[in-house]
């Protein structure tokens, strides 16, 4: 059940309302928009009189939804979601670029290629220091030591940092290195990992199991917002078809658009692994932005036939420059303005 | 085998050369382009002494293609085709939109459709008079008298008509009355059609199988070519995946670039059927032409709760002209040029 | 909407009703099965009024078929077809296998492998004439040629043969040579073709599309069956799946007990096409048998390395007689027989 | 890289021979069989001379895998594993079936099916005390009280227990209570967990993830034998197809004999989640059995109307029993015992 409130009710009158919820048996999750507050209210909500609630003078309105996910449902947030990360902003109508290589590797690797992003426009720097990898043999990651280099290649570049939690200790102990927790698409219905990412502040950018359908991913959503983590991001990043003999997966751009009328969270596209092909990350990077989408991460590797992981995806810095370059002017002509460093270090100065 | 002849080459020295490669048992297919002639050969080409080509003075280079499809292949044309229609060409660095009813219904429908795609600036008039119906008891189209009305349509607005065949019958029907003949997925392995269709003058846009692999349809459009049709289209329409909740199937726009990297063949994106929501239709064509697709195909309808068949997916008029207009603005910012209909008249002129 | 009929009603009431029907503008088939007339009323029935029907002494029951599916439905004929095929039948409580090389080669080839599967136990002869290949440059199968040989070796053996029908044209030369057509997956939709078999006399296997959904495979049974042509035989050879490494498709059994509780029609199951590699055809076959399937379609071939197509598929004979032996031991263990060609000519004697 | 060591070779021979790998910077993993001892070699083998160890006297042959998966490769164990359990087996030219609730729901609830089950044949006691739910608001099992109701029928029926790990901390919990560990199809890439399974020493069954191909499941596996930990069993539980209408999942029988040919680990095939649906399952699980399935996993519910999980694909004992008895009888045909928990007690006494 969600109630709206008009924007005028006072904090009192809201705490009152989620107390008289509460007392109910129920669970209140409300959200301060613009326009409105929304209070999502969960639990048995079938034998609610929702006129309990309509009747009161500074609501606007009450229903119920009838989708699984409630606290991931658009109508919980309609305004949409804006993950907010130090001075800046993911979602709304803007979009941001995250780049970095696939695997931090070294120091100096990840250092010249993090001044590299930067430059080219990223304004959030990504990078793996525990990698899922289908073989036990294959590298699996600096572990704590990548932890560290990115956090140093962070303060020197401003750039905050994404890197991907594959069990619960890593993530704790990825709490003082990293800005946004990257949940990869072989944990996305790992459903004890995110029930403790629902007890965490720092955001989670949820990427869409390989066969996983657009419910299923929401519910998994679901599952760290149930558990008090608002700043939840998806992310499309391929899907799994019947012909993988030109592309390694089959980025799923549909998604885009459903999902926009589904929820208010960001979504963020991955053109690197959603094609696994080099030459299909610009022209994928530009239709998910046309599609609508609110962020793109791209993998870039300066020496990519040297990458531990995933080379053959990499772009060259001076290909993304020029990409973003692409994505700027697309930007100004669809509306949609696209944040780069530079800009944003303006904003913030 | 593939021979790139150079530009100053004679007519008769190009007609020797086939000669020669006749002789041999094999089959020759040459292309004139800006820059080169490139000759396709078929046949058991193993045999031949590469040499015996690359030795004469204006043969610029000789290679074998490893791709099961030759014709189709970005070898054999690497310029890329361009089709042409009227004073319309499609391909290279220009996109065009085509648009209309799902089913031809009515003289009244059709006419008023066609006049608003138009003013809207669609350059091409699609619309059925044979439907592929799942069900037998379906409406199956309006057959003949739907051809006429398709023609009276194309008289009046100028837009040159694109329609489906199903059958040999039917295509000899369209003869007189269609532009471009359309095949539908559920055909794109009916080989008996595709050979006949190899021997027709008419352009052919192609469509994906629900679950064709990108090699499997160019190989369908390989028996086209093979049998002496140049012009093919081939129009990505959605494929089937796992998840038909949200979107009836899953436009697949990884395959614009990977097909522009196999083949020469100009790329249709069919965002209608591809989506079979009209939310959905604007976004993902805005996505298509990012990609690269160089046309588009669109369902319009202004009374689609009366469509006799997939209204849902169907545009109004307005919301169309509105995509236009988004497109056109897009395209510069791409620097692919859209041509609308109103442009071409003028060009025309 | 179907009437069920107490088996004491005459020919004369059931001629009566089904005039009855006709009158009203809809249309009638009926089946005579042991224990009932079933009659299937099409057209626009939602406007009838059952009673006028129920009232009638004979008539057992009146009732709507939901799914779109009618002819059929299991309801439609609750005993289950039987296919009569000279002296053969298939359906029911029994199970035959049908069993021969995938192309038909030579006379010396089609002749040794029709021996060897008789003696194996095979009673109907496969083979193909016309072949869909992917690639235009392929076999196309021999033709007339090749149904002169398969009518042949049907002759010497006295084995009813099945071969593929690619288009009408084919069908129609077919008509002398062949007892059952076979459509073969790429055309599972191909309607104008579906509709032309509706009128022939012949029984139709026809396999399931690469991705088709059970219903959109029983709804093209249901062209053939509006057509007139009762003698409907389904095959399931395999689905399109995201893993073909192992296996060149992934034979669907579980779409035999799902077609038993949904329709009359007997059901084939094709190991070879299935799997597409030897080492996997002996297994899905038993499984086929164990799942409920009605036959089997094998290929074999005794010199599998000089086949011109799917050689690796194939059975030797050697192989396929001892499945022979192991679907007889498994057929009395689960009260189904296995009928064989030396058992049917006893039995025909 | 494989060793083959002749059975003749003595336990000092072995210990030296792997003393020698392990001083080269490689780890040796060695299996004893009826005919062999098999060592396989994990590490940088590139480098290594074979000749170093195939011209040891009582060394057979040596070998590289080409394959990623090594330990579970059939070479590393020809003889194929067997798994120990108490007194009961799994593996090898015998059959049995592990049978049980969806989810353990109380003590009465338990203690009844375990009866039934048992009764009917079954020797291995299936139930969930955590559950893998889509919802966050769905029933998640009833944690430690439900380990503790299983170990109860457990002790009571003399049936071994097979549950659902999720998470470390649960399989940490259930070392006490549980036999086989089970992880599920949405942790089948869940590394971080496999890793610590392999230190473990409870046999594993290892689900397929819903889109895993073969080559990914066998790799995952690898994670759980590369700890060290030898007995993993394989589940067959449905992939994801393009069609669920009328089945949940695609229960992938070609798996079977394609694991065969290139595991030595046992497969169990489940075909109540496989299908989802009550009426598919003993056709499914007799089409298991005859692909060559060692084991069966069966949901069964005496009151399925109100099981909290599950209930519509839950066998009742009546019909359970009514398919081992099909089972018993299959076996017998087809030369694969299957033993059933009384035949089990007569043997172990």
């Amino acid at each position: 059940m969600i109630i709206i409130v008009k924007r005028g009710a006072t904090r009192e009158q809201i705490t009152e309302m989620v107390g008289k919820i509460t007392s109910m048996g129920l669970t209140a999750h409300s959200v301060e928009g613009q326009q409105q507050y929304t209070i999502s209210v969960l639990g048995k909500t079938e034998k609610v009189d929702m006129n309990e609630f309509s009747s009161i003078a500074y609501v606007e309105s009450v229903f119920r939804v009838s989708k699984p996910f409630k606290l991931a449902s658009r109508a919980a947030n309609p305004e949409g979601t804006r993950i907010k990360l130090k001075n800046l902003e993911i979602g709304a109508d803007r979009m941001i670029v995250m780049a970095g290589p696939c695997s931090v590797e070294s120091e100096d690797q990840v250092m010249r290629i993090a001044r590299a992003v930067k430059a080219a426009g990223a304004t959030v720097l990504r990078g793996g220091a525990f990698k899922p990898r289908s073989s036990p043999y294959a590298f699996q990651g600096m572990g704590l030591r990548g932890l560290q280099l990115l956090k140093q290649a962070s303060q020197e570049t401003g750039l905050p940092v994404i890197s991907e939690a594959m069990d619960l200790e890593g993530a704790e102990m990825m709490m003082d290195y990293v800005d946004i927790f990257q949940i990869g698409a072989r944990n996305m219905q790992n459903f004890s990992l995110l029930k403790e990412l629902g007890k965490m502040d720092k955001p989670i950018m949820l990427k869409r199991g390989m066969s996983a359908t657009i419910e299923e991913w929401l519910m998994s959503a679901e599952y760290i917002l149930a558990g008090g983590n608002r700043n939840v991001l998806l992310c499309e990043r391929g899907i799994r078809s019947f012909d993988s003999q030109y592309s390694r997966n089959t980025l799923d751009l549909n998604a885009i658009p459903i999902l926009k009328s589904l929820t208010h969270l960001p979504i963020v596209v991955d053109p690197s692994h959603g094609t696994g092909h080099r030459h299909l990350v610009a022209p994928m990077a530009l239709a998910g932005m046309a599609a609508g989408g609110d962020a793109l991460i791209i993998e870039v590797h300066d020496r990519p036939e040297e990458a531990l992981s995933d080379g053959p995806q990499a772009l060259l810095p001076s290909d993304f420059s020029e990409l973003m370059g692409k994505l700027v002017k697309m930007g100004r002509a669809l509306d949609k303005n696209v944040i780069t460093e530079l800009e944003r270090e303006r904003t913030a100065a």
